[in-house]
């Protein structure tokens, strides 16, 4: 066990430890940040992976296990199955506990999660912006959130000293804090998250799909480009799968933009129309430049 | 001067010293590879700037004075160039001279350049299939090619001397050589590089025309996808229009095979059929896997 240091929470619970639970856990391991981490999953070979990696205090499979006696629980699974576990957990929560999550949607853990709490525990939805494109606990490290956004969507009700200590762990991990409401979070991910990832993978089907003679020279030649897609669309599938239906509104919403904006590309080329396709080429790169002068521009593993 | 240890022509003369241009020049420069090189642009500054950065032993804005005694003439400016270029400098070749290029569309090589070539020069479209989002003389690198593939479109009439010749420069530099009729190679560069970078301009677009309020908020939250596709998206303007006018056709045919899959993906959000989400999230997964084994996956700068 880990001598805390700083403690800001007596007992941790993290259900799931893929690259934002590990990478989490990696954090308050480091700096002392609870006297205690105990771990839950579904499977017991990624339970023995974490055990292995000494990114927790306990490990169990039993969730209900899990979360008593915990301070703070965090959601760290897939939107998916955000429902479940809450039913699992909710009667084994101690009151004044803080159940938190990482999920990239946040509309639907007021819709799955909160009905299953009792009363006197907080809920308090949280996102880290921060990811890359492994999964599972080795994927995590400890450096992952630093210098990213995490954006917290507690509702008018919530508890101000809940959202507060976990607005603290999360500052300790290094990030900038942002509160919002939920339904704006999740039309902003819908653009800067979703639908990117939507494209990728989109794009990258597409691709793949064209005809097995081709298949060989796509992937020779896919420093044109094709390769930074096939990265993003490496994702994990069930973790996408899940935000998509999730959060099908704002990604529907975007997507119509999106085809409209891309339809109109497609004219100019059609009618060799040079001028119209400078003129967005030219544009785009003002968004580099916000994102630069933003300090967001490195990916998370050339930022340290 | 450098001195040449390894000159495989007496005189090269690049029109455009660019991204390709420049870190061409830089590998000619190390292993001297030529006697002698030549760099004529549009722009003084950009001149001065190649001589500055030591790329050539002569330099001038005169593209007919840049090419008389040359053996090798690279053109290595967009592709809308091409035709007036050609025309510049056409009746200046030596006879036995090699005309090559470095163009992302090689089927209008032939439309613009051929028709201004006098009897006895050797057109040998190229493609040497690496980049950056960075343009200009001072973002060059030798290494660039390193590892890459060369894709040469000579047509049946091509002499096989001036093939092979081109062929060394480039094998020289670190490229893998592969030879396809241009109008392949069109087909397949509109997948894995014309249709990406579109798609990249294209989201960057929609998600910077959504309106000022959110303009700070997508820049703060672009690590969870947006930030790869504003890289992408910095790329020269110019450049990438004339590739898209040049090489429309193939583009289009593309496009509309993506715009049929994005859009059976858009109505498996519509309908919450995450199972048709998975099953395409998974599928993409291999692509990288593909990429992997053509040891095409790492980005320019961290392969060396």
């Amino acid at each position: 066990m880990s001598t805390p240091t700083n403690p800001l929470f007596k007992r941790i619970t993290l259900i799931g430890i893929g690259l934002i639970g590990s990478s989490l856990a990696r954090v308050i391991k480091r700096d002392g940040l609870a006297e205690h981490i105990c771990v839950s999953t579904r499977s017991e070979e990624t339970l023995n992976k974490a055990i292995e990696l000494g990114l927790c205090d306990s490990a169990t499979l039993d969730q209900a296990e899990a979360v008593k006696d915990a301070d703070l629980i965090i959601i760290c699974t897939p939107l998916g199955t955000y429902s479940k576990v809450a039913e699992t957990i909710g009667s084994h929560i101690k009151p004044g506990a803080i159940v938190s999550d990482v999920g990239s949607a946040k509309k639907c853990v007021f819709r799955e999660i909160a009905p299953h709490l009792p009363e006197g525990v907080h809920l308090v939805p949280g996102h880290p912006v921060a990811g890359t494109e492994n999964s599972g606990p080795e994927s995590g490290f400890a450096e992952l959130f630093l210098d990213r956004y995490f954006i917290l969507t507690p509702d008018k009700d919530t508890d101000q000293d809940a959202v507060d200590r976990v607005k603290g762990l999360w500052q300790a991990a290094g990030m900038r804090i942002e509160t919002m409401d939920a339904d704006h979070h999740d039309q902003v991910l819908a653009i800067t998250s979703h639908l990117p990832q939507l494209i990728a993978y989109s794009i990258v089907d597409t691709a793949t799909q064209v005809g097995d003679d081709l298949q060989k020279e796509i992937f020779q030649y896919s420093a044109g480009g094709f390769r930074d897609f096939t990265r993003i669309a490496a994702s994990d599938p069930v973790m996408w799968r899940d935000i998509f239906v999730e959060n099908r509104e704002a990604v529907l919403d975007i997507l119509n933009r999106f085809d409209e904006d891309l339809t109109a590309l497609k004219r100019a080329i059609r009618q060799g129309d040079g001028e119209k396709l400078q003129d967005v080429f030219t544009r785009t790169r003002s968004a580099r430049r916000g994102i630069i002068e933003a300090n967001q521009h490195l990916p998370e593993d050339q930022k340290v």
